[in-house]
């Protein structure tokens, strides 16, 4: 059974509480659920992670390096300056989607340059929830055909 | 029934022929069947279009903005210096996502910068073809709720 | 009689239905009309031209450069990269002005720096109409005094 | 009947004398004594100030700016750097337009960008008098029709 | 026998007409015959083509890719910015060797940075006709070599 | 009774001992003692919290955003690159004052720029212990008004 | 007693009718009265000054330099360029404050950077009349303890 | 008997394991025994402490301030933006020598940036595990010279 | 007999006073003393003139422009950015050297750069007395052999 | 009969050696004489020059200068930092053609940019021998139809 | 028996003389020595050289460059801008370690950019006499190494 | 007797037949010789050295530091990059003085700029013979003085 990372950086804990205008009035518990419900459809084992803190995040990453088989990430903030993470997620070589509920193209110039991105499969951003579940649609469906 | 603009720029006609290691070996009549598949099971009419043309593609946008419900843009290198396209999909507001196949964070400065981005509701890189269909996904969900 | 080309460039069309907050309720064809009365008071033949491709503009500039005797431009987005339009005026030599509807300095940084107006004898934007029915008094006055 | 300041910054106080090659041969009293007559037949009131002063400038624009209803701004060097105009334009809220007789784009870079026009109404450029002119026209239209 | 595509961008069809100062007298069919004798010298077949349209100079390498043995290209202002041309030469694998006129570091800026030469063999400016028939003349003779 | 969090960030717990010609000689409690004294006289409960970690600043501030009326942040370091500290004030919209001991505009380039201050009410530097002092009156002073 | 000079530059005797949402609506004559009252209870004499000339401001801190214990400076938009008020203030030693009533932080990028800040002890911004009369508080105590 | 700190930053907890063709195949573990050896030889003693996280790396250099008598630092990632740990190494005044096992120089340009080395004595970067060997002994040998 | 005017800008009248480590201890007046002993001695009659306001210093130069046959002019900091002081010197074309009492290429960047230098002969600075000196002569010198 | 300068600048000597897969695997000796070949053909005598030194490039130049019809000049990576000899070659007025082995827009960013080609013809990069032949070629060609 | 270069740059022959607070008090002599004792312990062959001409140096590796085994080079001010010694390197592949006596990084921005840095195994700075016995050290160990 | 250094570098040997219209049509040997009378009249001993290459200015430079009083340079193109001859003289200090024929700030951007100007005591620009007469009698005066 595949088991994936869903990692969230600083503030995503805030998330239905923080400018709804923006990151919509969804808690990421609630956002968790559905998460779960479609992962639980795809038989993929899910462990999830909140932090605002860069080091703990790293610390978690490196932990279930020989658990798990793919990971989505949005880092939050930390996306414009942590080359921390991005070295962690290069070291470790865990097939990882980076998604951003918001469309970081459409705010400040510092939201559009991710340090994360050039270490990860790919990126999603400003389809809100889908961002999620997409990730983990994408990487359920590839790394199961890898598997076989 | 929903209408959605399939738009693909410049050289992804080449697809399967250029650059294997970047693109993939699927021609973009192989990625269009496959997408057509999803549409018939979402119950969503696509409308392809593909053109190295940035006048064409303009021209084409605006002829179907009242046809259209929403827009999947893959705009190629015009990704990176169309304003003009950007000024289109701008003034018809019609609900567009942003696909590109390789991870456009990987590769040269210029790829990372995307003028089309902030007129669109998100963006899609990386994921080779589950971009196109998770644009479509997205969109079928989210116009159809709204319809209701 | 003079001759002069009233040139747009890309999305000009849409005058009326695009971002009417920005560019005004008037459609592309009730300006002309407009700028056509002007035209007739003033005994000038005016040409039209729009297109949302550099390259029909180009080849339209070149077509005509031997029956004009004075041009005005409003080149769209293709205001701020089209070198190869830069290019076209600077070869023909015949009298420009280049005009914009909105006002290009309140807007996004990108839209403040033209490669057209360098090879321009002026610039007017912000005005609206009265922008190209400006540079056609302009043009008939400056005109008509060389000719005598 | 409308009340319109002309306003001219540093060194205009020099035209006719000083390089002729791009600014003419025409004296600031002849330019104004043109536009006077073009007010006249538009039934507009002028008040003519120049200085070479930034501050006498504001103080000149501040003690007129119940009394104007609209105003004609050319400030010369002072275009490129003044932030202070800039708060004083956007602090009176007169329509205003810039006005420079050389094309300021076909000059050395730092003319080109200009830190008034984005509280302006419009600008333009590199039509010599006629751009005063234009301004002239385009007030009294659009104030006239705004008064009745 | 070898195939040489011969394309020729935005404006260089002016050749002879404009600014002779900087692009010489001879216009592009006086060009185009010159190298045709060369050609006949060389015992290779030449397709001539130019276009100002960036779509259409897309779509002629790409249908041409598979009868090309090697192309001569002048993207007159579009070496600036097509990145989409850039990807085409990249996409097409075919040797390609660019080519100027003038000499781009003479003049503006903006000429002197190529988006076109990093997916070329080589690139030659400055030299006028001779820049043609030098880079028929080395493909034509390490394109033999490698037939051979 | 308002209550008003007192954060400082990174090093300012080495007051006193840091670079005395730059920070002072009094220590971080001293401060936070005389700070309390004013406190008691304005009638306002103040939480003291230093940290040397980005993540537990981030952490406290979000387990008192429904606590505390108003905050005075020091950010030391962090003020310059600390997106994510932003992001958490911008969340929380809690009034909140930023402070620094020092003058942040006569020492290196980077510390010039603040990432903090612009979703802050203001910003107070250079001014030793009093910048704290102030903050507080300010906030206790606003604060109560719009109570009242 | 101590001497201290308010100053304020271009466009503050707008205030109350400049940009209330910005600035407030106070007035500087009733800012300058709450200050009055704040320097009576200190027992501190107050010079102020207002201009909208960079000239006269230079003329007027000169002169009173040997009878200025302090300075409180609000240099409005001359802030963020004027080198010649930095040299004046660097001259005559006189410890300043510098004061804005908006957050510079959250305005343009040119407001961000203040030229005069350099030279004074420190600054403070966003925070309305409580700047000035925080610096007046600051300069009052700090002076007054080292003349005894 | 010296006291000197061993510190690494983020991710060189997963020496061996990360990247190998640029960090080489010992773990941290296996080079800090190395170092350990020679330390014994040199009658040095050696605190190691290695943490992702930057507060827990400024919480330990602060808490050994007093017990130190110089440190190595790796400060990995963290190098490039951590201008926090560049407060508290300039705090704490205690000789450091930065080190880096790769050539930053020869990767991405972020990595040649150093926003601690500035407040080091020097830095060592490239040698791999000499680079920490060399430190040692240079610290040994000149605090030992110091301390006669 | 040659005019030739000394122009002394912001601050310059605080010479003897201001920082005497970087501008000497020699008041203007003493300065113009010793310029006026050695323009005795050359025949040469001096015309003095020191102002804060650019203002004031571009109407002084336009009033002189017919009496003036060279000038000498120490811009103080608006060397920097006074556009309007260069367009001034370039309308008037009088002969004129630069003079700085310091080396300003061993001070702030912003010191390094003049916009009033392209428009005059040629620049002294770091000279001190000698470079106001050394102006005079040269100016004597090269005009009396145009006039003869 | 003409004469014409090869000159080659630091490391070409060491062609055949240096890194043959970007510069080839034949020795300077080889190409000279493949030259020479195509020199006594064209009845063109050449003089050959190598040198590691800036200075004795400048120095030969220089000396032949009176002798030299044209030159050949590949200055290796002087190409991207010596103004030096710039100046040189826009003294001594002889035709120049810059040639590089290598293609340099394919390389580091600094290769991109050549402070030599704006004082020369033109040049010619990235076609190995042929580059020198045809430069040889051109020159021969054209000076000889300046002579007649 | 292994043979190593020690290159030291221009001005490195006035070590003890130059700016001694910088550099030490130490003779290039007498560092000289203290290395060839160093290197008599280790058994290997050291040829010292030291020239203030780029060009001498690239002489002086290439003529070497069959009999050396490492290189030790402190290339000066030459370490900021010579792209050709980086050639050089590049070229003859020979392992080099790359040192500086003072730590570059605490002084002007232009020195903290090596440009010889990224074709060498690795850097050290800022040890003074240490850096060039550490440099020798490691190739002598890692040189023999290889050898056995 | 005071020695003085008269230090000309790349191409100055080419004077009086280099562009003549920007460096005079005046050798170096005449300029000299004009230097030398006023030297004999200033009982200065002048020592004169010209030299295309960097490597032996510095050589020429560091010779004649025990013997020279002073040093008027100039580097030619040199200024601007050589950062070699900025450390040298900052080694040896010797008073110096930068001489520029031509006025440095009329011409490319990259001639504004000076790295050796902050290691002199002033520069002379755009004044022609007088630069180095006037840095000559300066230099005689100030010694003089310094000696008596």
């Amino acid at each position: 059974m595949l088991n994936i990372i869903v990692l969230n950086g600083p503030n995503l804990n805030l998330l239905g509480v923080r400018e709804p205008e923006i990151y919509g009035d969804q808690s990421l518990e609630e956002l968790n659920e559905k998460l779960q419900e479609l992962a639980d459809d795809l038989k993929v084992k899910l462990t999830f992670f909140q932090s605002n803190s860069e080091g703990e995040i790293i610390d978690f990453i490196q932990k279930n390096r020989n658990k798990a088989d793919g990971m989505i990430i949005n880092p939050g903030a930390l996306t414009h300056y942590s080359y921390a993470i991005q070295d962690t997620i290069a070291a470790i070589k865990i097939p990882t989607v980076e998604v951003h509920l918001s469309n970081i193209h459409k705010r400040e110039e510092f939201r559009k340059f991710s340090v994360i991105a050039p270490v990860c499969i790919g990126q999603i951003n400003g389809l809100g929830y889908y961002g999620y579940a997409m990730a983990l649609s994408f990487l359920a469906d590839t790394l199961n055909n890898k598997e076989e």
